[in-house]
């Protein structure tokens, strides 16, 4: 058989895209690089520790409520007919002329978040009571703690707050800020080897019959926007030993990435190379457009090759990049976020095979509609890169109507 | 009146949530600073030009299927039984022995991708031939055309592309790399000044009745994930001259945002000195926790006064912060993702306050799972640091029951 024989024979078993991932995703070993990071850099970093709190927040009672600072025992069967009458102390709780505590018999103006005097076990609502010169009347019986904010009533100390693998966010650094940890030990960013091949591919103006390399800036993008750090190499257009030095020397990545070799010409390269290097457990997955994609290894270092047209390179990127990146980096692994729309047009696609149709989203009468680009070809980098997202047709449909809802999933999101 | 009846008699009018943005928004001028860039450092950033392709993508007519390059007219009349019989060339199409043409009455083998060979009109399937020795025989008529795409298949020279506002994303980069755009005009990312306030508020270990500074700091990181380039201040303590002194000092931004300043005391300095220096049109929004929020500008200015709170905070950057910064910086202002979960206990709203509230999610048999996080106050930050998202509660409601679907939205989402 002709080696073009050979992959269409392969290519009639396809793998299942969940099962492929599932193959990669076992060949992925988490890193154990961590950094310590002050807050101020650790936005987005997956946490590499468990993270306890080392004080209570607020760290001091507190007013829930404007009113007066009292013992509760003071107000005791108080009532609209019948108040409690205290002395006013002078000063604002937590103001200037703070007044430290409240003697029995006392009352001290407080506000909502200023600390509780000392003594005082209670803040009756400004509403239930009546200043007249240097006293307070009280309408109203106070349990003790009543309007009263614990120390420890937004964290105690402690308490476990974030477990690691935990991606953080702009809000959980101020809780961590709050709680007294002023530095994170994080884990470094998956660091990911990108490498264009394809032997008409150029990183100039092309010649007739050459083409210019997209795919490797595209995923040295989409790996930044997914929390890893791209190493984006130069294109590999020579011969089997230039691929095979390119795999081998950036083996120190937690994943590579080749995209391309396989357009023009019946060699795929990269395969031949990396089955030859060490294992390809999976070439060809029932996915469309693009199911030319290859998944592998080299001793540990997960090989992932991307097909070389644009579109069929950008779905898989997501498919199986991503997830791998994703393990390898501590990060979790988010569903894309998706958007209800309306289809306008029908969809169609093959039983067994995980069709994503690139869409435009436009918002009509009746609410977000999405139409299919036209779909002619994995070649059409447009159909991705004019489009707002895709709907994926999963492998039990045979095709999508019109007046269909779907969800349209952004797959260029960043997390 | 007292200060604070005076400002509970200000709240009694309080705004609704698309009101105050829109009013807000009346006040802020998208800044016109652009930067010319490389597409690597491109990806996120607007675009400030209308992009045009400078060429056709591929660029060259092209093999769309794998088989042999012919002239349609030597295959009329072909058919299963009658064959055209065409001389073959020797070499592939696009190889290192690529022959330049298809004489008439010849075939050049092709593959998919590969130029078209000058004089070819068409391909031939392969599966539609039979080579027999230097000969090959074509069981297919061809019609002009067939099989083969056009140089200007993907994209045509002189079509528009992108407009001035898209926000570019790794395939654009991609296609502008294809269609000869190596740099493009950007807007810069929209200036934010962030102004910590408050006299209780410290940028170190907090003593009884302080509070650490974290609203300035989970407000800078969220500035950095819209989009936005985050001037994180000092925090002002002091008096209404340094805040007149901050925020004037601060008007170069094209936002200036202020956190906290009325939680403690009576005092609401930042409203007070914005009043004085400009105008302050909103003080006061229908939305829960959170609602002493103040809007205004100086001069050109537009300025957010975000309420010291934590929760309060997070929930008014989102609605306030956000979009103004967007418009500033040319950005699309896109909805935040939601995932669709199924409320497990019911959450209270007041009717004409739009209610935020809280939930941690969870895969459950059924599917996402949203139950609300302890919503005892807005001061918790907690509430929102451990949450996974949060339930909207329109207007027009009255609460959610148990059991409702409802949308968790992901506030911190990256665009």
């Amino acid at each position: 058989m002709s080696h073009d024989d050979l992959r269409r024979a392969g290519f009639k078993h396809r793998t299942r895209v969940a099962d492929a991932r599932d193959r990669l995703l076992a060949a992925v070993t988490p890193h154990d690089r961590t950094e310590r990071l002050a807050l101020v850099d650790a936005d987005g970093r997956a946490l590499a520790e468990t993270v306890t709190a080392a004080r209570d927040v607020p760290g001091y009672d507190r007013a829930a409520m404007d009113g007066y600072a009292v013992r509760a025992e003071d107000t005791f069967g108080a009532s609209g007919r019948s108040p409690s009458v205290l002395r006013l102390a002078a000063g604002d709780a937590g103001g200037e002329d703070d007044p430290a505590s409240v003697p029995p018999g006392e009352a001290v103006r407080v506000h909502t978040g200023s600390e509780l005097p000392d003594g005082a076990d209670a803040v009756v609502m400004v509403e239930y009571t009546e200043q007249v010169g240097d006293e307070v009347e009280v309408f109203d019986a106070l349990a003790e703690g009543e309007n009263v904010g614990d120390a420890d009533e937004d964290v105690a100390e402690g308490q476990s707050l974030y477990d690691p693998g935990h991606r953080l966010r702009p809000s959980d650094l101020g809780l961590l800020k709050s709680v007294g940890v002023h530095e994170v030990e994080t884990y470094e960013r998956p660091r990911v080897a990108v490498i264009p091949t394809g032997e008409e591919v150029v990183q100039r103006d092309p010649d007739p019959g050459e083409v210019v390399e997209t795919n490797g800036l595209t995923v040295s993008k989409l790996v930044e926007r997914w929390g890893g750090d791209a190493s984006y190499r130069d294109v590999v257009t020579d011969d089997e030993d230039a691929l095979r030095e390119a795999v081998e020397s950036n083996r120190d990545h937690d994943v590579v990435v080749t995209t391309g070799g396989s357009s023009v010409g019946e060699r795929d390269l990269t395969y031949e190379v990396v089955d030859d290097l060490g294992e390809v457990f999976v070439h060809g997955v029932a996915l469309k457009p693009g199911h030319p994609v290859a998944l592998g290894e080299v001793d540990e270092t997960p090989i992932v090759m991307l097909p070389g047209y644009p579109v069929a390179c950008v779905v898989n990127a997501v498919q199986f990049l991503r997830p791998a990146l994703k393990r390898a980096g501590h990060l979790p692994d988010d569903a894309p976020p998706t958007r209800e729309a309306t289809l306008t047009r029908k969809v169609p696609s093959e039983p067994g095979v995980r069709t994503f149709a690139r869409v435009r989203t436009e918002t009509g009468e009746e609410g977000l509609e999405a139409t299919p680009t036209r779909a002619s070809g994995s070649g059409i980098l447009s159909s991705v890169a004019l489009a707002d997202g895709w709907v994926v047709v999963p492998e039990e449909r045979e095709g999508l109507e019109a007046g269909a809802t779907v969800a349209v999933e952004n797959w260029e999101w960043s997390a």
